[in-house]
């Protein structure tokens, strides 16, 4: 079972690399562009073939390892 | 409108981040976990209302800017 887990800082946190991607794309000329955030995708590849199961253990390696909780969200999606 | 790039590596490419990922949840103690690889998201806040048009400007943005088309692939969902 594949894991897909969308991590983006949580609302209010500086994001530079966005206001980065903001900034050039305005210098490469792209007009209309209001806001960028920038975040990660990580895929997982499980053994567990169990939803539940599997989402459990994402979780917890969301909190222990993946995701910083005071900064960011995650959200956990299954293929 | 809200655009939402998901930006992958092409298969084949080393992905040392999703390895360090891999080792450190087995390092966890983290059991059947066969593959991890890391990607990127980018939000992006458009003035443009038209699906199509905005998708053309996305894309626009990703060859110039935010993919290496050389070894990432990239998907542009529309809120």
């Amino acid at each position: 079972m594949r894991a897909r887990v969308h991590i983006t800082l949580k609302t209010g946190v500086l994001d530079p690399q966005g206001k980065a991607i903001c900034h050039a794309l305005e210098a490469l000329g792209f007009e209309g562009v209001t806001d960028a955030r920038q975040g990660k995708v990580i895929e997982i590849d499980l053994v567990e073939e169990d939803p539940t199961k599997a989402r459990e253990q994402v979780d917890e390696m969301c909190r222990k390892l993946l995701a910083n909780t005071v900064i960011e969200n995650y959200v956990i999606d299954l293929d």
